[in-house]
């Protein structure tokens, strides 16, 4: 029997086999003083609050935590429902449950927003200590490395001295790839997604234009708008330049072609003749519901800042002293994070014998293909999660002889 | 010597070899009757001014006539200088003149505005005579149907019956191609460039964007702006996504990469930081001083709505009658107007017999390329008028002969 909600029980969604079912959002606040985080700039941060959310259990030896890491829209809530009557799971549902990429029958997975966020975290929607009011634009710009660095304190808190993995699509990727630059000896396996070791001039071109549309809209009030009304219009645009970069010429006219939204002919007007326009402005008008227009200034800045050649001599000397497996990913289709930027980052790995799997998917979904791939991703990451598991708990054992022996 | 210009000689740069030197910009009023030219929408517009330029002489018999034609943001003045002290020369100077892509001392060549336009034609802008005010948005959408229907106007008025060629890149293209498929015998050689034959969703997306840009900002008013402050902010806006359009990864990587613009390390703020964020914001902002926001709305949806295959079985079919012959280019950096789409054209031309020459030009500048690869264009193109134009003289003789031959 097929339920009204699709499925072959009459189980709602969060009861649904595979699904992590109902997850509580969760908050931890460090750095107290107003001064306490030193981030890249210079400029101090706190107190300093993030948001995330556990699935699965971690084990008594505190060696099975997955880090997944979210991109620029994204935020903690990874996978299940808050509550019954959810719409949506969370952002990346298909691969974290029971038995699925991130299987959480073996894996405590952990998603954490990041800083500089408006989905729970610190962010320029905050109280700034200071004045007794929001940030605004005096929240200080942040970057990749900061939001690493308060994602540390975070791990410190729930008592993982090592991650078995670090992973994240986009954004997440960089995050990804500087969690095992800047704490070698804490991740034991990094899985970069559709991402860079440094953004292009292209993607900063793409992120300024999203700027742009925000501190156009009158709302915007220079980051001054919280608690009047806020810059939709503005941050609707930027968001559909995003949904642009992240399809593709052929997933789009796979998708939408030359359909006409809801005519039989042209309407000779400025209405919804396409079915893409109609799409985009949809996604463009429901994304300000959930998102804030300062957060989308300040996380793209950080994409924008991004880049681990900075300050040293080549690339690959950012990788020289990492001591994790890595397992990368590109997706051929995808031209915001196109394989030539995933390859460098490969070359760069293997120049200091860093132990590194790639595969670039054939697929015609765009950059959106880290989230659409998922059979094929879920057999990858699912074996290499198992392999970096066993080669831990060895390491362990070792580490356990070692010890026993100089004690002996 | 070389002259503080910068040329070699001490010639200002409208007196330099090459240049066509001072012209003149035209008008043509047509359609004196307020509902006399009847659109593909059904609506009907008058009285229709359309601006032009000439360069070269005609000929005795009118047969080196070569029409131009211009892309979004184009205008009639593609080549020289309308004032000695002008900065700059018209949009493609490097391919109009004496010995050039578009040789002037062999052809004579015109260049026409498109009615919905903004630079001297009847557009939004333009006095509606039914209020005695501007149009705005009470202007009739038009189509690249229309804009080719005024220039055929335009033609009869300057007493060319046949054009040697139609040739235009990007929203050009379109017209070249319209013109060779509505008017089979007025037209020799169609040169479409970096074009297609149907807008991709991918296109309308973009297009979509930028005039959500507009329609996001207040100064918009729905249109009926003219006489107070105008949309500026939302028309850069569109623009900077345009321009991003027309480079490429690899042509910003090379021109900006990431360099930093004015400060040797990051700003950590929201000014300015890269050179690419530099380029963006004084192009944008620069465009609305010589563009109007409503002919940015009715141009893109002209764009949109092109589709030579609307109608037909099969996009073949809208080359069945075509008897001109056809000189493709397409760039392979080129996103925005990709490579396949010209193949698309291509293989339609052949399936219905017509004589066509195809290029896919090795090319880093994306779509820009048509408006970069000056060299090989104008060897390619120079070699192609010149061959169809010694076919038009046999042809002239061949009907000159029969005619005779009835005669006598």
């Amino acid at each position: 029997m097929i339920s009204p909600n699709g499925n072959k029980n009459n189980l709602p969604p969060y009861q649904q086999p595979g699904s992590v079912g109902l997850v509580q959002p969760q908050t931890f606040t460090f750095a107290h003083q107003p001064d306490e985080l030193v981030l890249e700039s210079g400029a101090r941060l706190g107190p300093v609050t993030l948001a995330y959310e556990t699935y699965g259990q971690l084990n008594a030896d505190r060696s099975n935590a997955v880090l997944i890491l979210h991109a620029l829209s994204g935020d903690a809530h990874v996978a299940g429902y808050h509550a019954p009557d959810d719409a949506k799971p969370g952002w990346w549902d298909e691969a974290v449950g029971p038995g699925k990429m991130f299987d959480t029958d073996r894996y405590c997975v952990i998603c954490s927003n990041v800083i500089g966020g408006c989905r729970g975290s610190t962010g320029p929607a905050s109280i700034d200590p200071a004045t007794g009011k929001p940030y605004g634009l005096r929240f200080p710009v942040i970057t990749i490395k900061d939001m690493v660095s308060a994602q540390r304190h975070l791990m410190d808190h729930l008592g993982i001295a090592r991650l078995l993995a670090v992973a994240g699509g986009s954004m997440g990727g960089m995050q990804a790839l500087q969690w095992a630059v800047d704490y070698p000896d804490r991740v034991a396996a990094c899985i970069p997604i559709a991402t860079c070791a440094r953004s292009s001039a292209q993607t900063i071109a793409l992120n300024e234009v999203g700027r742009q549309a925000i501190y156009a809209d009158p709302h915007w009030k220079r980051g001054d708008y919280y608690g009047g009304p806020t810059p939709d219009a503005g941050l609707a645009v930027a968001r559909m330049v995003g949904h642009i970069t992240y399809m593709s010429d052929d997933s789009m006219r796979e998708k939408f072609g030359r359909r006409l939204q809801s005519r039989e002919q042209r309407g000779y007007d400025f209405e919804t003749d396409f079915a893409v326009e109609s799409y985009l402005r949809y996604r463009g008008n429901q994304f300000p519901r959930r998102f804030d227009a300062n957060t989308y200034l300040y996380v793209t800045k950080a994409i924008d800042y991004f880049d681990l050649a900075e300050g040293r001599a080549a690339l690959a000397d950012a990788f020289a002293g990492v001591k994790a497996r890595f397992l990368v990913f590109s997706f051929t289709s995808d031209w915001l994070y196109p394989s030539y930027q995933a390859q460098e980052i490969v070359r760069a790995l293997l120049q200091k014998g860093v132990d590194v799997t790639y595969i670039d998917v054939e697929s015609s979904y765009g950059h959106d293909s880290f989230l659409v791939e998922v059979e094929l991703l879920t057999e990858i990451i699912g074996d290499f999660l198992a392999r970096v598991h066993r080669e831990e708990a060895r390491r362990r054992q070792r580490v356990e002889w070692s010890e026993r022996t100089v004690r002996e």
